[in-house]
């Protein structure tokens, strides 16, 4: 059995993460988390198709202690994770990033920081010493045995979160915080190799999807570059299906490429 | 009159910054800022040297009423500022970088989040209009009309938020909150050479350097590689003295050389 587990998978890519699993995974068990399943209907729906795959938790990833006792559940019933998505993302508590100086606030600042870089590491934390217990049954197992894995960690960012890509500035909040989760990603690369540990840790690029985050935005994108939530998936889920330890650390957009930091 | 502001100023790189401007710049009012002038001993024997050309201002960068009464005071005493010095930072609130995810917490990244990252961009927030009202009286004007500035905004980050030359790993919450500080560097050097802005936007990376800061790690620093502050504001004051508008956008090493995102 192979087990994932979805952080921030009520809506948008996390609940398309959730539906391309369990259609296309037999093996796998997966754990969708959200901050208040009761108010997930979507989920709550998926929940009664796949009542043996699917399980629902309750994880709000800003608060510590509900991180760390979602970490003690899946413990307890599974032992281990193949595969971790953090999903969770805010774009600013507003709703619209900022324009310029003017829309940046401490508060704006902080509440986007919490959910979108900091949320994620503790995600990360609580559940590496399950990650290290992993199978590897996502990704791909390489040839090579020193490039052969244990788990993937995956932390959705995004093409803004790029300082080198930055050619436009604004979205001070959200660009700031998932500069912050690349070097996350960077760092967990670098723990989770060392000894015998053995995990992918991986940011990618989910392209511009049509999620309630991008709303407000969609009449600038230009035509055939909106994906719809499945699209992207498919997508992601190609490059998660062949990643290995060979490319730990690194950040790919959903066509593959490698990003710039 | 040249106006610099220095924030951050009590201690380590943003004291010397304010002694080097003082003895080099007789031209130059300095603008001292910090969270407790009144235990800003140091700051305060200066005050006393230099009772004309420095002025000492409360400004804790995390509160952002407490930045835009510091700017509201800079602009009715100066009208403009030539050079802004981000220079307040922490390490971790611990005193110590997390060796590994065990050390990571939320309330110690939320924390250096807030003083390394949010702080800076509130100062930079705030002061942007008296930058846009600079007279250029520091760095290189350029040849070339459009490489001249008004102003220039320095935030010192550190060789350690940069996300593609970490090698180490570790330290999650201080390397994430420069990474986060670099991105909002890019943004507002994009932001302030819109239209008829021309202000220089940087970040810097001062070394090694003998301060409290990195005062836990004397030990594990190779012999000439850890500099005195008036040695590392001496390489940085050489690049600062050299900026120009092509430049804006930027990370620099002490050295000189360009450092990656």
């Amino acid at each position: 059995m192979a087990v994932a587990l979805v952080q921030g998978a009520s809506r948008g890519l996390g609940l398309h993460f959730c539906k391309h699993l369990l259609a296309t995974r037999k093996d796998a068990t997966v754990v969708a988390t959200c901050r208040r399943p009761d108010e997930a209907t979507v989920l709550r729906g998926l929940l009664a198709k796949f009542p043996r795959s699917l399980a629902v938790l309750p994880l709000d990833a800003t608060r510590e202690v509900e991180v760390r006792e979602a970490a003690e559940t899946v413990a307890k019933e599974y032992g281990r994770l193949d595969l971790l998505l953090n999903c969770g993302a805010m774009l600013h508590p507003s709703g619209r990033g900022e324009t310029s100086l003017r829309d940046v606030s401490a508060e704006g600042l902080s509440i986007t920081l919490a959910t979108n870089s900091i949320g994620p590491l503790l995600v990360a934390k609580y559940f590496a010493p399950l990650l290290l217990n992993g199978t590897g049954a996502f990704g791909h197992q390489h040839a090579d045995p020193d490039k052969r894995h244990q788990a993937l960690l995956v932390n959705i960012t995004a093409k803004v979160g790029s300082i080198g890509d930055n050619a436009l500035g604004g979205w001070y909040s959200y660009r700031m915080s998932k500069a912050a989760l690349n070097m996350a990603t960077k760092n967990l690369s670098i723990e989770l190799r060392r000894g015998k540990a053995k995990v992918v840790c991986v940011s990618l690029h989910p392209g511009t999807v049509d999620t309630d985050l991008s709303k407000p935005y969609h009449k600038n994108v230009p035509e055939g570059k909106l994906f719809s939530p499945e699209y992207s998936v498919n997508y992601l889920m190609h490059i998660i299906d062949k990643l290995h330890m060979g490319q730990t650390g690194k950040f790919f957009a959903w066509d593959g490429s490698e990003l710039p930091w």
